[in-house]
Formats: C-alpha cells, sequence, structure tokens
C-alpha cells in the first residue's frame, strides 16, 4: 500500500511536491489544501482532490503524512505547531535564527499527540547543514565554508523591487570564484561577505524613472547589497520575462580540515548543488524525509526531529538489503 | 567521562586512527593490539599501552568500542564477527561485493551478545555511500557517477610491483576531466572504464630489466590496465621515495537527476574529496562512527549496522542542542 500523501499549501513548493510525488511509486498524492476556493486551483494529479484548508483535521484518517508548503515568514510558525497535532508532518522552515523556538513549538504538540514532525528539510537547512554535521564529525579539526549561487535569491529580488522606479527585477547570488579556489586549495582563507559572493541584478525601470538613482539606491541599501560587489543591469519588461524567469540556485559546502600527529596533512571535503529549480529540489528532499517520518512513526518514535535525527536508510525506498548491496 | 577505545592492527590505519583519537576530546585510546611482540610496537599517545592481540579479550570491561584496523582480505572477515562477541566494533571492510555476507556474520554474533558493530565504515565504502544513497532518495529519476582520484591504487600498485623486472613502483588513478565535466553539464554519459579513469604508473626497474617489455606487461595486465589508458614512467629509487611516498587519494559522486511533471528540470549534486592521506581519513570516518557505535549501545541498540542506519548525530561530540544552533 501506498504512502497517503497531502499537501497543504499550492504555491511553487506545492506544485514541486506534486510533482516528487510521481516519481516516488510507494507515494500517493491523495489531497492538496489551499487556502483558496478549492474549485480555482487546478493541480495536476488526476487521481488526488482539492480542498479548502479548513478540512484538513476532517482527513486525519486519509493521510499518512502532510508536507507543509507555506512561508517561514508567517505560516509555518504557526502551521507546523498546529497541524502536528493530527498528523505526521514535514516542513522547510529556513529561518535559520528561529529554528530552536521552532523545534521547542513543534515537538510539544507532536509529542503530546504520537506524531512525528520533521522541520527546516530542503537544501539549506536540509542537505548542506547534514553535509556540515559529517564534515565536522570527520574532521573536527578545520573550517567551514558555505558559498550560495549562482542563483535567484527571493529576498533581494524582493528588495530591488521596493526601490522607487523599479517595476520588476531579479537578483542572483554569485560565489566568487578565486575564493571558492583558495578554499579548495587548503589555504583557510577569512572571508568577508564581499569577498565571498557578487550580486548581479536585472532591473526593470518604470517608464521615466531616474536609472542613476535606481542604480545608486540599490547598491547603498545595507544589509542587502551595501557590503558585496553589485552590478545593476537595466532590461526590458520582454528581457526579464525571456531570460530571468526560471527559479535556479545551487552552492557550495567545503570543510578544509587537518589530520596526523602534528596536523601535517590537509583534506578537502566538498558538497555542491547545482539547481534548474530550486522549489522543485526543496520539494524533492521534503518527500524523501515525509517517507522517513511515516515510516518512523510506523515504528512507534513520535516528536520533532530535524535532518540529524534521520538514519538514511528511512529516506529511501528500497530495503536495507538492497541498499547495501546496491550503493553501499 | 571519555568514549574508551582499543584499536586492534597497528600499521598505517591504526596509527591515523590514534591521531584521529587525539583530535576527539570526548575519546581516549587506552590500548593498541598487535600481532607482532608488543615490546618492538612504538605508539605516540604517552597514556596508551600496547599489547598482544591474545589479550584483547581479557581486557573487555576496560574498553567502550575497539577499532578494527586490518584488512579486508584475510583479517576483518575473521576478526569481525569474532571480536562482536565481547566488544562494540567498527570496521572499514571494503571489499564491496561480499558485504552482504560480511554483514549477515557480525550481525549474528554481534546481535547474540548484546553489542553494536558498524561495518565498511571509510570514504568508499562509506562516506561515498551515504552520497548515493540520500542522491539516489532526492532524486529518483537520475543517474549515478563515481569517479576515484586523483589518488594512489594500493591494488594497482602491488600488481605493478608483481611484473618481472620491477623493483618498486606507484600507480595513480586519475579521472578524465572531459568525463567529469560531462556529468556536470547533465549530460549522461554512458561511460566506459577507459572514458572514466587513466592510470599514470610511476616505475623503479631492476638493473639492467628490459624497459619496453615492463611497459607492455603493464600495459596489457587484464582487469588491472588493459581497459585503460595507462602512461608509465621509469624513474629512479630515490624519485620514487621523494616524490611518491605519499598515500593521497580522493574522488567524486555524482548524481544527475531530472525533476518537473514533465522532467523538464535538471540538477546536479556532487560530493568530492581531495585527501593528503588516504588511511589518516579513513580513520576519521572510523572514529566518528566509533562514538556512534559506542552511543547505540547505550541506548540499548544492538547488532551490525552499516553508515546507512546511522543518524548522523551520533557522529557528533555536540548536543543536538549545539548541533540544531549551530550547524543546522
Amino acid at each position: 500500500m501506498s504512502i497517503r500523501v497531502g499537501i497543504i499549501g499550492y504555491g511553487n513548493l506545492g506544485r514541486g511536491v506534486e510533482c516528487a510525488i510521481k516519481q516516488n511509486n510507494d507515494m500517493e498524492l491523495v489531497a492538496v489544501f489551499t487556502r483558496r476556493p478549492p474549485q480555482e486551483v487546478n493541480i495536476l494529479t488526476e487521481t488526488a482532490k482539492v480542498y479548502h484548508v479548513d478540512e484538513v483535521v476532517g482527513m486525519k484518517d486519509s493521510l499518512d503524512v502532510v508536507i507543509l508548503c507555506g512561508g517561514s515568514a508567517t505560516d509555518l510558525p504557526k502551521q507546523t505547531p498546529e497541524y502536528a497535532k493530527y498528523f505526521n508532518v514535514v516542513d522547510s522552515f529556513d529561518n535559520h535564527a528561529n529554528i530552536p523556538a521552532h523545534f521547542d513549538e513543534v515537538n510539544k504538540t507532536s509529542t503530546e499527540n504520537g506524531n512525528v514532525a520533521i522541520i527546516s528539510v530542503g537544501w539549506d537547512p536540509g542537505m548542506f547543514s547534514l553535509n556540515r554535521l559529517y564534515a565536522n564529525a570527520i574532521l573536527p579539526v578545520g573550517s567551514d565554508y558555505t558559498f550560495w549561487g549562482k542563483g535567484v535569491s527571493q529576498g533581494h529580488s524582493d528588495a530591488i523591487r521596493r526601490v522607487a522606479g523599479v517595476k520588476d527585477g531579479k537578483q542572483y547570488t554569485i560565489p566568487v570564484e578565486a575564493a571558492l579556489e583558495s578554499v579548495r586549495n587548503g589555504e583557510n582563507p577569512k572571508l568577508t561577505a564581499r569577498e565571498k559572493h557578487t550580486r548581479e541584478c536585472f532591473v526593470v525601470a518604470e517608464e521615466g524613472a531616474d536609472l542613476a538613482k535606481i542604480e545608486q539606491d540599490i547598491k547603498s541599501m545595507p544589509n542587502y547589497f551595501a557590503d558585496y560587489d553589485t552590478t545593476v543591469h537595466f532590461i526590458s519588461e520582454e528581457e526579464l520575462k525571456k531570460n530571468h524567469s526560471g527559479i535556479p540556485h545551487g552552492g557550495f559546502v567545503i570543510r578544509s580540515g587537518k589530520t596526523g600527529w602534528e596536523e601535517e596533512h590537509s583534506h578537502i571535503i566538498e558538497y555542491s548543488l547545482k539547481l534548474d529549480s530550486n522549489p522543485e529540489f526543496t520539494s524533492c528532499v521534503l518527500v524523501a524525509y515525509a517517507r522517513a517520518a511515516y515510516r518512523l512513526n510506523k515504528e512507534g518514535h513520535k516528536g520533532c526531529k530535524t535532518v540529524f535525527d534521520i538514519a538514511p536508510t528511512y529516506l529511501s525506498a528500497k530495503s536495507p538489503e538492497e541498499l547495501r548491496k546496491e550503493l553501499l
């Protein structure tokens, strides 16, 4: 019997989860829950149904695990603790600073109600975090580096669009190749924000806007751009749509460490992602951990977990015997 | 209190484990066991003692976990099932084809005696296997690639040294850059052995040996060299010692996958290692999993496990709270 999955929230992430479930034969999408009028939401899976989010609790007996596809700013802090009362849940909460508080809230309701909740699943936090942990445990003497990109930063794109005279815009975060090379060579550089990443902006200006002022306003914006070398390109609306409508991303997690009695040997562990679609990849990670949440709960586990707490075997549809034979 | 560790076997791997334990403050090397006369074995750790391997069972109450540093050909198939009767053990059994049988033997004795045994720990099998599993679980539609090197292959170096007229030699396995690039570009190439790796040999010939014949004998050797583009360099004994006495290695695990309703998006997950010392890095992985074996056993677990069965949190000396705060 398939694992019966529900999705709450049908934006880029929800649609990505729907696509990922199609690629996993042991899982079945049963229902999508939305805040919009259900008849206005068209999903791709013919065998699944769309419901209003108010109906989700009533579906308790029809779902083995629910994947929460809302945003980290306002949706997930409320939704994850709430729905963990009724379901095994997985979320992609990505506000690093608030993870400990979110963990505690979700742990309370999921434990009290005997469900498994896995939070902060995706690639960062998520796969990048896992690689930081593994690399730190293996090489306790060393330095960590995380580079992001080349990819679209939603937060920085939003920041551009709030500048006066800007009609639309996209921002790419790009790792500095020289910094990457220095890290890979084991030089253990101390890197400022500016030395690690550059920022490239593609901006559609409103008609008659002062382009020089827009450029200056972007480049001097504190937190977002002032600490970086930023390039601003003004382009047409058509060009933005044609060349910059994708949501690629990726990045690099590198640990540079030393071993030997006198720390005489150097080692580099590098993990990297090159993603055509940031939300679709995040969705794939969510679906693998949804399988783990269901299985762990079936074995009697409960409470809040992160990627750190899940043995890898729970993520795969293959049996332990197959995994040892084929992948070990 | 520290985790009390014993080492069985004091070659490159045993010495590497000793160095790794020094870097982990929650662990303490108590004893090294050797088949040689103990007084002839000099270790680096002043607070540890050397014993004959026959004494290991008598030390049962002084050790929390024993790291087996013998070879996979003849040592570990006997040692791991035997010592798992008395201790939590970790080994680096790397004969991929025999892992299922080794697992069954070790699982029997460790389960019967209430100990945890973790087998096939290192980087391949080990970290490479983990990355294959994670990447396959996340991207079920895709292709796997493993490249090794640049690094010294012990097996191929041994093969060179068995050729008539060869006094000494070292062989480097080198991934073909064009193949790596094709994989990274998402081209999903089908690659032959020759297209993936080249082999470079540094050979010290005996005086008066027929160099052309040695070169021909190496290049035509079935399994080891015949299926590869092989280069043979004749060098002096001094040069071999000066430039080729290290044991570097490394490699790349890449998964190239597709997502989206029509598989319209491509993704590349890449994990790579660049290691100055193959045995020291393997040792670091062994030590992290020794911590996990001890902790799992303390929680009441028993039986044989692989890296697939261990939640990452067990590998780190940090608490779950610290890990969530610092690395997630």
